[in-house]
Parts: structure tokens; C-alpha cells; sequence
């Protein structure tokens, strides 16, 4: 029996028109160099339709990429709703990763145009004759230096779109058309591309602003840390079409002093990003605790992209009033896939263990665990396996690239190790990879890390298992002392762990560095840190 | 170009194994003839799972219609998860209309099973005999007394199930799949069937739930007084497993005396239904104020079905502290089009007037306003014409009906006239029937009926139009007395308005009753007003 409901499609065209006129006075708000610049949402529709005109005209055709190389801000916001909207596909890149990658990443997916802000020029010089597809160059922002490439024409963003109609005859595109893609950062082998869809960004962006996920509507504005290059910024742009939520776009401001005045300045109710971002800003106000105030309009920080160190929650929570937000997510997931917020009527201390778990799962996402022999696994809380998801803004294949060693059976394997309650809350003990295999034991490299950086004299703490003759592998802990001018006693942190975990889990060597290298996401780079420790580059020692 | 997401079907399946795991604990407490009673959400997973089981031993197949003569409570429940996931659809069947209307109703829809509730038996009595499709009777609870009927095998609920596997092996449906089955009330034409998918069932749920609407999460428990028989329940029982959200289920005991105790006990946090329930109710505890405690655990009562006077929303919100928020929609409109919480950073003047009005439009409901000559007007606040919308979860056709004077370019004609502001508030000023028309002018009966019901002396107040030689037609006013035993001055009611309104807007025809009539959802039901008052029925003054 056929339903009388149409099948009208999920279209991000249907976000745009909505934000646009029923929240057309929102606020996008962006820090720039010359100071904080607002738009309405009415404002940005108008640029995104002049922008979609111009890109026009300059050839892009449906189906076709444009690139981004932009920061956190007004004009990024616009291309967000341009591109897609016109038939076109969206894809940031992440410029913090290295050139020769980039290029790779561009020309894989044969980008047409790219978009650039001013400030990442510089940068932008060395890749330009790298990318074999791009014909049209636009720059947002003042380009006194502009490389020279042959085949490519340049065009300021403002100049472009100004003599632009403000109206663009948005096409009826399907639902399941491509809108946007963005590319693993390739921790694991060589970047993929995921091809989101008009229908799993408008699906995304309505579950991400539920109340228990997000929780995003017109009576809050978000300040979005997470780079628009990360998995399409976590959906955000589209859920404050959606919700009529306001934003606040950092720009490159992102050092903790300009991004505690920003804050202070545009007073956001809800925050985004990863760990290491709120570690700058924690460890910022409390060397200057009057700067306390200019935090204080933040309820609530949604933190993921990597596991949130517990240190750090308490800290927000009890030195500021601040909820953080643990979520679970992957550019294969848009990313939303779980979030962890306590179930109802539980007491404090098992509300934390909640918190402290990567959260229960939008209803969209199935889950399932996975042993080592394929097999599904119980969600008891106990059982460790591998981490499988599926759902309509799981990926199910990459750009040119079927990945089938990543899928099971239509399920996306995650690589990441954990448990799930019989209430589906998800707990990831480790990636597959950074797992320490001990004498036929696994032990957690990320519960070593979090324990480590509860105490007192450590900043950061990354474990990496190494080569072991008679267990295979055990584990080196590298840390970063809060204070560097003082010894750290490794001894002493041997001592903290060996009261928390059995003796077999503790790490025996120690190395202490200045500083963990970073992936350009800001996760701990543990390839890195392998590449170092196989090069003899890490001074270890072994704690008596 | 593709994207590398996969097209999911939005089913209803999902949202039972989501809820009966993830939120398994999640309770639904039913008022009963015998108390209290609760239930798990994994309990009612496990029962629709057999139901659907002795559904299928009774011989329903994909796309037959099975019906619900029910009242809300946990095996209503049951049935809405059981019959959509089977690939059946459910029919909840009004059972306050007249027995030949509802007769007529379930002969066009075919139904081949009805589960009734024992306490409807004695109405279902005079109903079977006109039945002609139903095969199968499945009463819940205690049925002493059993109508017969040839050709209907009788079926005890409990039993039916008792002995049933507790999984089923659900099939994967496509998402535009009939789920259920509603009929409009036919106040205006015969009753029309409006025929739910799965995925709009899904997408309604959804939306429903976000902040800026009802704000369902699973720290909720909805107090559902909204009849499940009335549009789905508005997506509640569906809203509830894909939230975790809880549900308080009244049962038959609607009565002001009842609810207020069942409240007292479940302690919901929400509660949503039609104006007339919450006017008992809060009469009920001004006449003992000490009651007030009972009600304490609601924080907001989302209203709908018919415009909710300001002085029932102010008298909630000073005496008790609850935020009354306004929705509109229609039985083809699964129901949410609108919703009233005002925008951010307006003042307690500003928020009233945007609460009083019906709220803004969810993102996926496009709506325009159409003049006389079909043409569309602005969205300027100011301009009145026929709404019209359409949208995922807007009905397109109805059942076995193509309805076509109700659709107009692939647009519902809602029949409702207003006016939308351009941030895209809708306020509803009268239904197109209803508008008196005078001299060239309308005149709305709503606004005539709200300020009437503003006066102390007035506990209800409808406005019809009559036949005028000189006019046209002029406004009768109807209204109920507060206090029946003394007698209400009309004149003062006239000055009353006449201060409020222009002159040629005051009626100057009045009718004291007793009662008004109403329809079988409580609404005002003019039609019968209108024929009382051309039969010479209603007695009528002129006031001076």
C-alpha cells in the first residue's frame, strides 16, 4: 500500500531557503584581522547565490569540485551553502597537512577551483604547481602576493561576486546526489575520500541538533573551533540553517589568548572542537583567572575527534561551570556517532562514569563489536571487540576507491577498540593499531594516556607499544612535563599507574619530551612517534 | 556524481530497535482501572514482536489495514510499533464520532482487524453490525460482555500474545511503504484518509523532538492527553523511542479529577493536547488551589488542534509556572507545521505576542499565503490569505481520493487563513468557512472568540456567522457563562469588545447556552452552531 506522502527531497536548497528567510536575521559572527564582522543568515544566502552565479560563470558545471583552503569564517559559510546548492560539490582541505599531500588529495578529486583565504597564501605558493585540475584560483581577503602558475586564473572573492545578482535558480538536484566530500587524514595508509550526500548532510544536521546531542536551536549561538575542513565541521553550518542557531567563526585566531577574547566578545552558549584546543584555553585562564569571566556565556563544549582526557572535563566543570560533551565520530561518519550524556535519574558519580564514555548512539547509527574471528560480540560493557557502524551517513565506499578491507559484510569497520553497555553506551579503549599486543594480552594505549595525565606533574602523555623480544610488544610512555624547568619522576608516575592498573599493564620505559608531535587534526601522532622511537630519536629510559 | 553514503530507508523499525535497546529502561506508565501500571520500552519491543507474530497467524499480510478502537495507553503502544514494522498499517480509529461515521471510515479503509479496548465495547456494540471488511475483533482487558457478529472470530489481547515468540523476523521495508492511516474529522466534507510513510513518520519524529520544538530528549517524560486516535498521537509514541523520551499514557481517565492525580504520581515533564483538557484542568485547581503540588513536574504543555485562548496560556504560566507553547497543524500535515517559542533576545512583550501567535514553520514545511485570485501575498505580518504548504510529511492526495480542490500546484490549501511575518511566524485568524464575512470585510470569529473569553464573566465563547440582508452576513456571538446560576450581561460584553475592536466588528447578536458542542477532538463545532441557529434553536438578543 502506497502512502499519500510525497517523497520531497533532503536538500540542503531546502536549509538555505529556510535559514535564509525564517532565520534570515541570525548572525554569523567571524574574528578578522581588522576586528569581529557580522552577517545575517539573509546576507549569506545572498553572497552564496552571487557566489554560485560566479562560478557559474566561470564553468563549473554539476558534479564538479570546489576546493576550499579556508579558515573558520563568513565567506567559507557561503561556499558551504554555494556550491552544494548550485549541483556542484563542496570539499575542504585541510591545509595543515603536508603539501605533496594536499596535492594528492586535489588532484584525486580533480578539483576545478579552489578558494583561499589571504593568510594561507603563503602556503598555498608551494602546492599550487602540484595541482594538475585546478583552472580558477579565488582569494578571500587582501592578496598582495599572488604566486604565478600557468593555466590558472585568479579572481578576488569580493571583486567576483559583487556585480553578481543576489538570486540563483537553485536546481531540483535527487537527494542522493553528491554535495560535498572530505578526505581521511590518512593516519592509516593514504587519504580517502567520503562523499556526503544532500540527503546524509540534511539527515546529519537534524539528529546532530537534537536535544539529547548536540541540543542546537535559535536560542544559542555556537562557537565552531572544529576547522570546516574536519568532517564538514561537524555539520554545524548546516544545523544553523536548520535551527536558526547563531555562530561565531574564530577565523585563524585560534591561540588561546585571541580565541578567550573572542569568546568574551561574542558571548557563544556552546562550543566545538578538539581536546587540545581547550587544554590551551584551560591552562590560558588559569595563569590569568580574571579571564575567567570572558568564558563564562559557555554552557556546554562538545569535544571529540579524539578521546578528551578526564583531567580535562573535571577542570571545566569544576573550575568553570562548563559541561563538556564527549562524542564519537570519524570523517566516515559526517561524523556524529555517539554522544555522552548521562542517562536520566543517575547519581553524580555514575553520571561521570557516563560522561567519560564516547556516549550512547543517535538512533540512525547501528553498532555492532566484532572479534578477532569475525565474530559479533555481546553488549555487556565488558567484552572488547572491534567497533562496526552502518547507517545512512556511514559511508559505504570511498571516492575511486571501494576500501573493502574497510567493510564487513556492508558495516563500516572503524579500526577503533571498545565495549558497549546494554543501554548502548560506547567506550573506545584504543585504535586497533595503537593497541598493545602483550603476551597475548591487549592493553589500552588511551587508559594509560588518560591516567598519566591526571597527575599532577604531566601535561600530555602518549603510549605507543614497541618491539618486546619475549612479550611482543610492551608499552613506552612519553610525556610532557607541565613544568619543563623541573625533572619529571618517572618513577613517581610508575608508582601513580601501578595503584590504577594491574602490574603487567604499567610501562616500564619512559621517555620525557618538550612536546608530542600532532597530527593536523591535533590528535597525538603515534606514526610519528613509532618512526622516532624505530630512529633511536627518543631518549627512553627505564623506570626502576 | 554519486556520493559513497548509502541510501538507508527511514523505517519505523529502526526507531523500535533503537528504543528497545538503547532505551529499553525507558518506561510507559499507563493509567488503569486497577492503578498505575508500567512497562519497559524492551517490554513493548518484545510485545509487538508478538503481536505482530498472532497478526500474522490471523492472516495480515503487507499493506492490510488493522485498526485500533483505543484509548492511549501501553498496548495502543504495542500496536504502533507492531503493525508499521510487520509492513501492515495501522488505522487508529476516532472513536468519538458517531458510530455510522466511524463505520464509514473503516469500510473505505478496508480494515481486516480491530483491536478494541473493553471499555469502548458497549459503544463497539452498535458499530460491529455495520463493519463490513473486519475479520477479526482483539479486545484489551477484561471483555464480559462480547457483541456478536457472524463472520468475526473474537480474540483476547493477553491471550492472543501470551503464548507468541518474542522477536519477529521484521521485514525491510521501503521507506515510502504505508505505515498508518489517519482520517481527517470530515467537520468540512467527509472524512478523508491521510496515509503516513515510514518515512515520514521517521522525519516527523525527528523534528518533532529538536529544541526549538518540542524538545524531546530522554531526560523527558511526555504526558500524552492528545488522543492516540488524533494524528498519530502527534508523532509521540514515535518521537519517544527514537529519544528515549518516557510516556505517560492517562488512559480513559481524562477527567480533571483523575489526570491531576495520575499527573501527580508519574510526575511527567511535559505534556501536549488540545486547550479544552488543560481549561478543566486549571478550573479544577482554582477550585482547590492546594492541588497546584500535583502539577508542579510540568515545565511545558504543547497545545494544538485548535487555537488555545491567551488567557488559558497567561493563567498556566503566572498561577503555575508553565509554559504553554502554541502548535499548529493538521491531520495532513502528520501534524507539525508550527510551533511557538519566540526568537532569542526579545523582551517578555515581544515573546507574549510571538507565543500568542501559531510559531514558526519546522525547516522541512514550506508555506506561502494565497489571496483571492489564487495569487501569493507577502510575508509582511500584516497581509491575510488562505495558507498553503507542503513539505515530506504534507500529504499530497488522500486515500482512494485525489481530493483535488485541496491541492492547488502540489500545495495543501489548509483551508486556514492568517497572516506570516517575514521570520516566518504564522498567526491563523480564522478558518476560510469561518471568516465572517461583512460588508466586503472579514471579520475573524477566532479573535472575536479569544477576546470574549479574556472577560471573567465568559468560560467559552464561539462566533458564527449569520445570514444579514444588509451585510452579507454579521457576527453571532455564543457564550458559556462562568458562573451558570447568574446571569451574564451581553451588553457589557459588547462594551467589552467595542474597546478592543473596530465598531463594524462588534456583534450585535447574542446567545447565552449552557454548553457549546463540540467535535469529537474538542474543538468548537460550529456546523452544529450553525444548524442550531437556523433551526431557530439558539435563542438570540440584540444587545443594545
Amino acid at each position: 500500500m502506497l502512502s499519500t506522502m510525497p517523497h520531497t527531497p533532503l536538500r540542503i536548497r531546502r536549509l538555505l531557503e529556510h535559514g535564509a528567510t525564517r532565520h534570515g536575521t541570525a548572525q554569523v559572527t567571524t574574528a578578522t584581522e581588522t576586528g569581529v564582522v557580522s552577517a545575517s543568515y539573509a546576507d549569506v544566502a545572498q553572497n552564496a547565490a552571487r557566489l554560485a552565479r560566479a562560478l557559474r560563470d566561470l564553468g563549473v558545471h554539476r558534479g564538479d569540485r570546489v576546493a576550499t583552503l579556508m579558515w573558520n569564517n563568513q565567506q567559507h559559510l557561503e561556499a558551504y551553502y554555494a556550491v552544494p546548492t548550485m549541483g556542484a560539490v563542496l570539499h575542504p582541505l585541510n591545509f595543515r597537512l603536508p603539501p605533496d599531500v594536499i596535492a594528492h588529495i586535489a588532484n584525486q578529486a580533480e578539483d576545478r577551483v579552489v578558494i583561499v583565504d589571504a593568510s594561507v597564501l603563503p602556503m598555498f605558493e608551494g602546492l599550487l604547481p602540484m595541482l594538475r585540475t585546478v583552472r580558477h584560483v579565488i582569494v578571500n581577503g587582501e592578496d598582495a602576493d599572488r604566486p604565478s602558475a600557468r593555466r590558472v586564473s585568479w579572481h578576488g572573492y569580493a571583486e567576483l561576486i559583487a556585480s553578481q545578482p543576489a538570486v540563483y535558480p537553485w536546481p531540483d538536484l535527487h537527494e542522493d546526489q553528491a554535495a560535498a566530500v572530505c578526505y581521511t587524514t590518512g593516519t592509516t595508509g593514504a587519504p580517502k575520500g567520503v562523499v556526503y550526500s544532500h540527503r546524509s548532510v540534511y539527515l546529519h544536521a537534524t539528529s546532530v541538533s537534537l536535544p539529547g546531542h548536540f541540543a542546537l536551536s535559535h536560542a544559542e549561538r555556537m562557537l565552531a573551533v572544529v576547522p570546516q575542513f574536519h568532517v564538514l565541521a561537524w555539520g554545524l553550518p548546516y544545523a544553523a540553517f536548520l535551527t536558526g542557531m547563531q555562530l561565531a567563526m574564530p577565523g585563524r585566531f585560534l591561540a588561546a589568548q585571541p580565541l578567550v577574547d573572542f569568546i568574551g566578545a561574542v558571548r557563544p552558549t556552546k562550543a566545538a572542537g578538539v581536546p587540545t584546543v581547550w587544554q590551551s584555553v584551560l591552562d590560558h585562564i588559569a595563569a590569568d583567572p580574571a579571564r575567567h569571566a570572558e568564558i563564562c556565556s559557555l554552557q556546554e563544549i562538545v569535544v571529540g575527534g579524539s578521546a578528551c582526557p578526564p583531567s580535562l572535563m573535571r577542570a571545566y566543570e569544576e573550575r568553570h561551570g562548563i559541561l563538556m560533551l564527549h562524542a564519537w565520530g570519524m570523517t566516515e561518519t559526517s561524523p556524529l556517532g555517539s554522544i555522552s550524556r548521562p542517562p536520566a535519574d543517575v547519581d553524580s558519580a555514575a553520571a561521570w562514569r557516563y560522561r567519560l564514555s564516547q556516549g550512547r548512539f543517535a538512533a540512525e547509527v547501528e553498532a555492532r563489536l566484532i572479534g578477532a574471528h569475525g565474530e559479533p560480540l555481546a553488549h555487556d560493557g565488558q567484552t572488547v571487540g572491534e567497533l562496526e557502524v552502518r547507517g545512512p551517513w556511514v559511508t559505504a565506499s570511498y571516492f575511486k576507491d571501494q576500501g573493502e578491507d574497510k567493510f564487513h559484510d556492508g558495516w563500516l569497520r572503524t579500526g577503533d577498540v571498545g565495549s558497549i553497555t546494554a543501554d548502548g553506551y560506547l567506550t573506545i579503549t584504543d585504535r586497533l593499531k595503537d593497541v598493545i599486543k602483550s603476551g597475548g594480552e591487549w592493553i589500552s594505549s588511551i587508559e594509560l594516556e588518560n591516567l598519566l595525565m591526571t597527575h599532577q606533574d604531566v601535561l600530555e602523555a602518549a603510549v605507543i607499544g614497541v618491539p618486546d623480544e619475549k612479550w611482543g610488544e610492551r608499552p613506552l610512555a612519553v610525556v610532557v612535563p607541565r613544568d619543563q624547568h623541573a625533572p619529571v619522576d618517572t618513577a613517581a608516575l610508575r608508582d601513580h599507574l601501578a595503584e590504577l592498573l594491574p602490574s603487567w599493564q604499567v610501562p616500564r620505559l619512559w621517555a620525557v619530551v618538550g612536546s608530542l608531535p600532532k597530527t593536523s587534526v591535533g590528535k597525538f601522532d603515534k606514526v610519528a612517534l613509532r618512526e622516532l622511537h624505530a630512529k633511536g630519536a627518543l631518549e627512553t629510559s627505564a623506570a626502576a
